[in-house]
C-alpha cells in the first residue's frame, strides 16, 4: 500500500483544512492525512510531506520522509530552519504564480510610469496640473532576479513597450532583454533604470542588497518596487534615500516583518505604498495541481522536479 | 506659388508658437504663419487651417478656405462652433495617440482589477488585510467606442487576458471582442462587465448617455473609467450610484468643466479618482508629422483622409 502523505504547516486550522481538501482532490490516489491527525503508526510510515512554513520539529517526528514539497515559491524560511540531512525540497513553481507576478509587476509599473502616486497627491490637494507624459518606450525597467517569476515579468514588460534590463547572480540570457550579472552588472542597471522591481529569492547573498551604498547607484528621481522578500531591501537605508529625494517612491509588498506592524514609519511615508503582500497570491488550486503532478511523477519513476540548493538557498 | 497655411488656435502664445514651430519643422515646403501674424492678403489666399479650438471668427476671415485639419482627436467643441457652410473638417487620428490611450486602458483597469484604491485606503488607516485576488480571466471590461482609440485598448486589454466586451453606436466587429451595439446591446455590455471604460465621442447622441438609468444596469460593485469627454457622463448621477454603493469606484480624467473647480464635490469623494486630463496626451511631434503628412498627400492629389461627419459629429 502506497504509504500516506502528511501535511505540515503552521496555518491556522480552517487553512489547513482548506489547503486539504484542494490538495486531495487533486491527488485522488494518495491518502493525504494532516500532521495533527495522523496516528504515530501513520508518522513512522508517511515518505512525503507537504509543507508551508512547517515546524521543523513535526518534521522531524517523520523518519521515513523522503521528499518535502513546499506549497510556496519562497522557501528561505523552511530552508533556514531543516537540518543539514533533511530530504530534498521541492518549491512551488506554478506558471499561474509566474502570470499573477508578471501581471502585477506590469500593473505597478505602470502605477509609476503613469504617476499615479503624484495624481492622488494633487487630487487630495485640489490640484489641476498635467505632469510630463514619459512614454513607455523611454521608461527603462530593470528586474532583479532571473527565474521563473523575473522571466515572466521581463516578457510582459517587453511586450508592453518598456525597455528592460535583467540581473542574476550568475550570467542568463533573455530574449529581447538587457541581461546583466555579478556586482559589475547590478551596478549598470541600477544606473540606468526609472524603476527597479525586485524579485529576487531571499539568501544569505541577497539579504540586505539594496543597501544605501546600491541604492545611491540608482538613477535620481527612480523607483523601487520589492515584490520578493522584505529583508532584500535596507528599509532604514530605503526610507533615507526617500527623505533625501534621491528616490522618488517605493511600492513595498514585503517586509521584515509581516503583518508590517502599526508602529513602521513606512505606512505614513508619502514616498511609499505599502501593500499587504498581495502582488502574487498563491492560487490554491493552480498550486494543487502542480503540487499533485509532481508527486505522481515521482511516485511512478521517483523522479524530482529540480529540488532546491541548499548552497544557493532556491 | 503655394498659398500659406493658416495656424488658427485659443492657446497661449507660448504654446502656439511651440506648435508652429514643430508644425513647420514637419512640412518645410509650406508656409505656415499664426493667424494673428497674418497680413490680410495673406489670409485672402490661405487655403488651409491647422487649428485648436479656435475662434470660429478667425475661420471665417479666410475666405479660400478648403480644409480644416484638427490638431487634437476631440473636435466636438469645434464642430458645434462652425457654420454648416465650412470646409471639411478633419481631426487628428495619430497611431501614437491610440497607443498611449490603450495604454491608459490597461494601467487604469490594472489599478481598478489591482484594487489599487481600496489598498491606498486600508495604508491610511493602517490596515493589513488581502482582498480576494481577481484574475484577469475573470475580470471583464466593457469598451465603449469601437473607433481607432477602442480599438486599441481592446487589443491591449485583450493581450492582458482581459475578457473584453465592445460597443459602438452601428454594429462592428473586433478579433476577440464580444462587440454590442444599439440601446440593447448597451445594456447587455453595462450588465456583464466589471469596469466600463467610455472612449465615445462628445456628440448630441452621446450627451448624458451614461445617466441614472444606464448606471443602474451596470453590475453592482463595478467600475466606471472616462477617458472620454465629462458631459458622456452625468455626474450628479455618477455621484448618486457611487454614495449608494451601486459602483465601487470612478476613474474620471475629464470633467464638465476643466480644470476642474476647486469646489467640485469630485475632488474629495473617497470612491473617485480625479485625473487632470492626462490618460492620452498628444504627443506634438508625432501629431505634426501625422498632419503634414495629411496635407502633403492633399496638396498632390486633392485628396482628403476621412473627413468629420457633421451628423455624426466624429
Amino acid at each position: 500500500m502506497t504509504p500516506p502523505v502528511a501535511l505540515v504547516t503552521r496555518l491556522d486550522e480552517t487553512a489547513e483544512i482548506a489547503w486539504q481538501q484542494r490538495l486531495a482532490a487533486a491527488m485522488p490516489g494518495e491518502t493525504l492525512l494532516r500532521f495533527s491527525a495522523m496516528s504515530p503508526a501513520q508518522r513512522d510510515v508517511a515518505d512525503i510531506a507537504i509543507v508551508a512554513n512547517p515546524d521543523p520539529a513535526d518534521l522531524a517526528r517523520l523518519p521515513r520522509l523522503r521528499l518535502v514539497h513546499s506549497l510556496w515559491a519562497g522557501v528561505e524560511r523552511l530552508m533556514a530552519e531543516l537540518p543539514p540531512d533533511a530530504p530534498p525540497v521541492v518549491r512551488l513553481v506554478d506558471p499561474e504564480l509566474s502570470r499573477t507576478m508578471a501581471e502585477a509587476v506590469l500593473a505597478w509599473t505602470y502605477y509609476l510610469q503613469r504617476d499615479m502616486p503624484a495624481y492622488a497627491r494633487q487630487q487630495r490637494e485640489k490640484q489641476w496640473r498635467q505632469r510630463p507624459y514619459r512614454p513607455a518606450s523611454g521608461y527603462h525597467v530593470g528586474v532583479l532576479g532571473l527565474g521563473e517569476l523575473g522571466a515572466a515579468a521581463c516578457r510582459a514588460l517587453k511586450q508592453a513597450g518598456f525597455p528592460v534590463a535583467g540581473w542574476s547572480r550568475s550570467a542568463k540570457a533573455l530574449d529581447g532583454v538587457h541581461c546583466h550579472h555579478g556586482e559589475v552588472g547590478l551596478t549598470t542597471l541600477l544606473a540606468g533604470c526609472d524603476a527597479v522591481i525586485c524579485l529576487l529569492p531571499l539568501t544569505p547573498q541577497t539579504r540586505g542588497l539594496l543597501n544605501a551604498d546600491r541604492l545611491a547607484r540608482m538613477k535620481t528621481g527612480a523607483a523601487l518596487v520589492n515584490f520578493a522578500r522584505g529583508p532584500v531591501v535596507v528599509a532604514d537605508d530605503l526610507l533615507a534615500a526617500l527623505d533625501g529625494g534621491h528616490l522618488s517612491h517605493a511600492v513595498l509588498d514585503v517586509f521584515d516583518t509581516e503583518p508590517l506592524p502599526p508602529q513602521s514609519p513606512l505606512w505614513e511615508h508619502p514616498a511609499i505604498t505599502v501593500l499587504p503582500h498581495v502582488s502574487a497570491p498563491t492560487s490554491p488550486d493552480s498550486a494543487a495541481a502542480v503540487v499533485a503532478a509532481n508527486i505522481a511523477v515521482y511516485r511512478r519513476s521517483g523522479l524530482l522536479p529540480p529540488v532546491v540548493d541548499r548552497d544557493r538557498g532556491y
